[in-house]
């Protein structure tokens, strides 16, 4: 009897499960980092096998028990050939039958094992991808902060970020954004004045945001959501739709019917959002069927069952999705 | 007989003249990064010596010739007690009777003798000042390229660089900025795919754009302005246009009458961008007089010369500007 590993490697954790032959999940594992982009090959392996040996502790096995495994990653088109994974995983006892594969098919595949579809991703970057045949098909967007992520977390907390500055600058619109972004930095929002006349409060946020990470201004992100009768709230989300839709539009082609599988916190932020894609499916002549997936390790799941020759049909994933739910409610040790 | 130190501290370069009481200028120099902000006071002290050690040599006069000195700089709010500069200063020989003032006010000073008016600088980044009685007044924008810079050249750049990267990968409409772009930095605009049916080409912009420095995408702000008949660079500097309106809108006060100085390349590309921003004056019932100038640097003559009690009239402007002229019209040996 064999037992698989499959892996949901992200730039902020690394998820790990191990399942049967018939998709029950019996045992999970967190880790840090395990993207190579961001962290390197060799922070994302140790996380990668760190996330493993959690999932087989979980479950009572032993790393000689794994048959096969998959790792869904950011990056797979450019570390794809996964040998500096390999060679962690049997430094740690564990098969070299491993497969690095899109996070982003791993993510379509969470919610469906449907061969043919569309998954698009809005956490704090955004993406979207067409699945024909169980691969990647086409990829639209995910270019980073700087040129692309149209739509995401980041650029949405950005806009928050860019019009706050510019309502305490007397450059635009005041808005309900400015109390709210001012309380999640700490920053008291007094009528105090620097000597150049400006808002105090205005000199105190900009010295805290360039000491961030431009890619940590998608923390802000939820602010746009917690405004729903801000018009500038409005328009920064409307925005952001319009975005996520043209990603989307981008991939979807009227031959590819399938699921839409949707991930990341942007997307299930506001029904509005979802429509609109669903519009775009529908205007495409696609039916649109929406899924909301937390992340890629139910598909990580899939794929891995799949690399080991194992047939998923619907019996199989729904197990893994109601096993891998339960293994998950119940808080790490 | 006095002579006088005006210094130009900008972020590429360090500017320095040496002039007479009357105006007359004398020698220039120049040297590397003098802005404190981006470079450091170390680097910004030394970079000041040096020009001025080049204008000194370039007059055939000594340190201790000068009487006293200003240098027009970037963060001089936050730098301002200039005792960093001052000990670097006397250390080669130069008079201590030296302040740093803004550099926003040099750039006004640059084109004007009035005590009041106002200056709108828009290069890499973009920033608005109402000078009143010969000092800043009011300030807006000018908050950096991740939370402000409306309008600026990295602001164009930037926008030049987002829609080039939609375009290529489909989510944006064609536009001639994409070979401007592919060009300017040499890629080669192929119909050629990746594996993952993205364009070779946006892949290589990508790679290539993620290698600089954000604010170095300010570089490509001239596309837009080198494509009058596509429609989305008009967009864009149509976009730019309006953000910096509103940064000059917001400190444009009806009874602070006088001129407008506008500095940076942005604002000297399309006569529409000055003649909006006579506009802006013309509404608030200030009368549009508008002066195009290169930097600050006749702005810190203005400015050393009333530091040594020397009144800057029309004469006296007129001399400085003719001579620098002149001067600088001569290329460095």
């Amino acid at each position: 009897m064999g037992y698989y590993l499959a892996v949901d490697a992200g730039g902020t954790s690394t998820r790990a499960v191990v399942l049967r032959a018939d998709g029950h999940a019996l045992g999970c594992g967190v880790a840090g980092s395990g993207n190579p982009v961001s962290s390197g090959t060799d922070q994302a392996a140790q996380a990668v096998v760190a996330a493993a040996r959690g999932a087989l502790d979980s479950a009572g096995l032993r790393p000689t028990d794994i048959t096969s495994g998959v790792a869904g990653m950011a990056g797979a088109s450019v570390f794809g050939s996964g040998e500096w994974l390999r060679e962690e995983l049997v430094r740690a006892g564990i098969s070299d039958h491993f497969d690095i594969r899109s996070d982003l098919l791993a993510t379509f595949c969470s919610g469906s094992f449907a061969p043919h579809g569309y998954a698009l991703v809005a956490g704090t970057g955004a993406v979207a991808v067409r699945v024909r045949g169980g691969e990647v098909d086409a990829v639209a967007d995910g270019l980073g902060w700087l040129l692309g992520d149209a739509g995401s977390g980041y650029w949405i907390g950005q806009q928050v970020a860019r019009h706050v500055s510019a309502a305490l600058d007397g450059r635009g619109p005041a808005t309900t954004l400015t109390r709210l972004l001012l309380d999640d930095v700490g920053i008291a929002a007094t009528t105090e004045r620097d000597a150049d006349g400006r808002p105090t409060a205005l000199r105190k946020l900009v010295e805290a945001l360039y000491r961030l990470r431009p890619i940590d201004l998608a923390r802000f992100a939820p602010l746009a959501f917690a405004a729903p009768d801000d018009p500038l709230a409005q328009r920064i989300v409307a925005e952001a739709t319009d975005a996520l839709a043209a990603t989307l539009t981008a991939v979807v082609a009227p031959h590819v019917t399938g699921p839409l599988v949707l991930g990341g916190s942007v997307l299930s932020r506001q029904r509005a959002i979802a429509d609109r894609m669903a519009a775009v499916l529908r205007s495409a002549g696609v039916p649109p069927v929406l899924r909301h997936v937390p992340d890629g390790l139910a598909g990580a799941a899939v794929l891995a069952l799949r690399l080991g020759a194992v047939d998923v049909d619907e019996e199989v994933f729904e197990r893994i999705a109601a096993t891998l739910d339960t293994i998950r409610a119940v808080p790490a040790a």
